[in-house]
């Protein structure tokens, strides 16, 4: 059925996004004498996308935009301490325990008996390395991607590389944005597990026809049967 | 001879580390109000060190360590005005041109055309990746390996999952800690080509074993030839 099961990491076998919200949080306090909560949200919201060119993802960059966005909300009036404690809030992150999702730990465990398993994760090359490592997750993976951005041509790329066919390739993440319309648009296989929280620039609305490409499910643990179903011939991809 | 030639990229086929001094000299300057060059200099690079642990390598790692050594040298005084001048150094550096180094384009052209060629490089994916289009080399390179650390173990998973005999590998470099001594631990063939200025940190003294195991060139326009000579025999590997 498939010749690679590949995962999104952050949001997907552990939390990231929630490392965000409670950075963003103290970001809002440490600007709290400058301006009101919604102003910083706003502002570092449009900090990171405009930086996102230069700067692409990861906590470095979002670190930089913190920065930056601090100084225009303050009017300049930001102390160096207050940016120090951005510096520190950002190594925070990076240090940050490795939490897994629930189950995901059993179903990569279980799905990597039988498939052989890949992560496709971008950001920081040096952070996503180093949180594959803390997650306990390694042995399970044949292999790791990790790219600038998760777009169609990047897909593309690692099917040419790995010599898969896309309707053999299955790929389960969080983003409908970065995990599965750009793999549904390339002729292959997606499931969606939705996380919680999503970050404002990855939300996306499927078409009608965009949602018949791919099947979604509440959490991790549901996937092996899933994918013995589909193996099986009892489900067949487009219900 | 060979059944694939790495360069590594920054310094080797473009020059990277002219920006760093030119960033460097200007960092210098906004910090002249509170500190002398020598210690900005000298707080500087030990910030990078410590940081790299937990930032890696890159421009980005490199803002937030200017940041971070610019509280400490102005004893919190720094203003905010002058730490968005930091910034705006960093996007300057990360939106530079690539200049390439003399013989760059006529070398990789020229070897392109009998032997598969790689670039494997360190530092931030997506500021590396934008390099490597704007350099207007990418077509003469089959690969691109984008590593967290050159360490021998980087090199062992590239040359493990190109499926390539350490012996038939080359790689050519101008930083020995990087490029060179962890490819001649393993067995490969390395080219050495120092450049002008290197960053202390990657400055090693080989060990007279080490220095048996690798062939040092003035400059890159001197390759295609050592490789001839190599391939057609009438030069073998240790002089």
């Amino acid at each position: 059925m498939f010749d690679m099961i590949a995962f999104d990491a952050d949001d997907t076998l552990w939390h990231n996004e929630s490392l965000y919200t409670t950075a963003q949080a103290r970001f809002r306090q440490i600007l709290a004498p400058y301006c009101c909560a919604e102003r910083a949200d706003q502002k570092l919201y449009e900090t990171e996308i405009r930086n996102l060119v230069c700067y692409g993802y990861g906590i470095k960059a979002f670190a930089l935009s913190m920065i930056e966005a601090s100084i225009e909300l303050s009017n300049g009036r930001i102390t160096s301490q207050e940016i120090q404690q951005l510096l520190d809030l950002a190594k925070g992150m990076l240090a940050a325990d490795v939490q897994l999702v629930e189950h995901a730990q059993s179903t990569v465990c279980r799905l990597s008996a039988s498939y052989p398993l890949m992560i496709i994760t971008k950001g920081d090359l040096r952070d996503q390395e180093a949180k594959v490592e803390r997650s306990g997750l390694r042995p399970y993976f044949r292999y790791i991607e990790i790219v600038a951005d998760k777009t169609r041509e990047a897909y593309a790329a690692i099917l040419a590389r790995h010599n898969l066919a896309p309707e053999r390739f299955l790929m389960v993440g969080n983003s409908l944005r970065s995990d599965i319309l750009p793999v549904v648009a390339l002729g292959g296989r997606a499931v969606h597990i939705p996380y919680h929280t999503t970050w404002a620039h990855e939300h996306v609305i499927p078409s009608e026809a965009e949602r018949q490409g791919y099947i979604e499910l509440e959490h991790l643990g549901l996937l092996p049967e899933l994918v013995e179903e589909l193996a099986a011939g009892r489900l067949s991809w487009l219900a």
